[in-house]
């Protein structure tokens, strides 16, 4: 495992090697649980009410009930970071933070019946500086997967559950053919969202993002990103489209938490733009790094 | 847990309050591992071999690879089996037997780069009554499900994985409702299987059960019941078709390793044939009895 990481299973803090789960847990058995990741910001979690929001909304799509209230879970991931942050040699470093909700333990088979514990939850901590993004001029380099994202009425994108396998082998695909990381299209050859981030692109200003209902994620830092185009005055528009827009497009980027804004230079190996950030890329990065300045010098410490 | 059940992981037997796997294991984050479930007859696991060759499919279609061999798979099985049937109160007892492969323990990441283990196992033993079937006269009682099944585009239904969500999830909606389990149907409406198991109807004599490539699992059973058809002179032909030929057939009925012939005696409430389990499938389920009881006396003790 990585220096420095700290997990804690319900809210206890436990040593790596001791932090286990029962093989009769249902996220082991059958990837039954939801998750969220923050990161920080000079040790402030951004956005983790919006996180937290966002699980119970994955609960209700799972047909989980989550006997933690949030409060508890926010409780417990600050006090993942503050811990993580009293190692010295990590004092100054921010944070990755994971929240895993799984149903619980029970006794196989798939009725709630067979539950023998409440849900259960993991938190992991862990340093940022373990998930680097690219520099900018550098940017991602993007397979359009073969691999269809999983269709809404079959297992909804929008709920962020511990069901990777789809996501996962469209990443494996691209890792081996040399890609950063892939973007999934739909049954039609819509473009959907990337393994575990949103997509944007740019065409004569206008910024251009698949809508909901393709069957994405919900982002935080896309919902965040459109704000800021907004409060810009930049065009944003919720369309779908297909991979030749992508190729045709000014600009290609991608965000998440961890990502933010992040440009896309390459798509499937052949050079997207002239294969630099674009202006409006540079300017959304550039208003989200201030925006995120201001909320963490709002808060103060 | 349940009385009499044992665990091992990767081969060891371990007490089940003591059977744990890391919070960094990729089933437990990912549902990123593969499964198999056979059962004993007078403690002889059919069809092993036949399930372990399914694995190594399954693995193919994860772009998993098991750093076991199918034998050192089959010998814990068999030594689970062995140490289930040696308590006392289980020697008579058959067994079902669970064996997860997970693709192993790592950082946080889908990259093959974070894993520090290979692949890992966990054998799960206990005794086969728990895991009753409804006598004949009582059948299952089936939800044709709204959760259309995952797209083989998407994760393909050919590989028994960890990510268990969308049968799951089809399942709780079907209990919740009142049924015993759900079927579940393509995005065209075409009846693909069961949450665990496989479908067929009878009409006019004749067996239909949908073709592989609608998307479902290559059930062992399955093709076990296909094989007894056509020794029984019994015409089966694998076609796609919707739920109105299961509401107008004149028997249908389940199969599994767990549910052998099982009739389906009422569709979304409302009865099946007479609501009695046909002559076709009573033929089958003789047929599928003998067939047992021959390989098994084969055998030996």
């Amino acid at each position: 495992m990585r220096n420095g990481t700290l997990v804690s299973v319900n809210g206890k803090m436990i040593p790596i090697s001791e932090a286990k789960v029962s093989v009769f847990d249902r996220s082991f058995l059958y990837g039954d649980s939801l998750y969220e990741v923050v990161r920080t910001y000079d040790g402030e979690p951004f956005g983790i009410d919006e996180h937290l929001r966002r699980l119970y909304l994955s609960a209700a799509l799972c047909q989980m009930t989550i006997s933690q209230k949030p409060e508890e879970f926010k409780t417990a991931m600050l006090n993942g970071i503050k811990a993580f942050r009293a190692q010295p040699e990590f004092k100054d470093h921010d944070a990755y933070v994971r929240l895993v909700v799984s149903r619980g333990n029970g006794k196989i088979g798939f009725g709630l019946k067979n539950l023998e514990t409440p849900t259960q939850y993991v938190i992991y901590v862990e340093s940022i500086e373990n998930f680097p993004n690219p520099p900018l001029n550098v940017g991602m380099n993007l397979q359009i997967s073969k691999r269809v994202r999983n269709h809404p009425t079959a297992l909804p994108p929008a709920m962020k559950s511990g069901n990777y396998l789809n996501n996962l082998l469209a990443y494996l695909t691209a890792a081996e053919a040399g890609f950063d990381d892939a973007l999934m299209p739909d049954q039609q050859g819509f473009i959907t969202e990337g393994t575990t981030f949103n997509v944007f692109y740019v065409k004569r200003g206008i910024v251009v993002t698949p809508p909901l209902d393709v069957g994405i994620l919900d982002g935080i830092t896309r919902s965040f990103i459109m704000n800021l185009c907004i409060e810009n005055n930049i065009p944003c528009r919720e369309v779908r489209f297909k991979a030749d827009r992508l190729y045709d497009a000014d600009e290609v980027f991608v965000s998440s938490s961890l990502k933010e804004v992040l440009p896309v230079l390459k798509l499937d190996g052949k050079k997207v733009a002239q294969g630099k950030p674009g202006p409006v890329t540079l300017l959304l990065k550039e208003k989200f790094t201030t925006k995120i300045q201001e909320w963490r010098s709002k808060i103060g410490n």
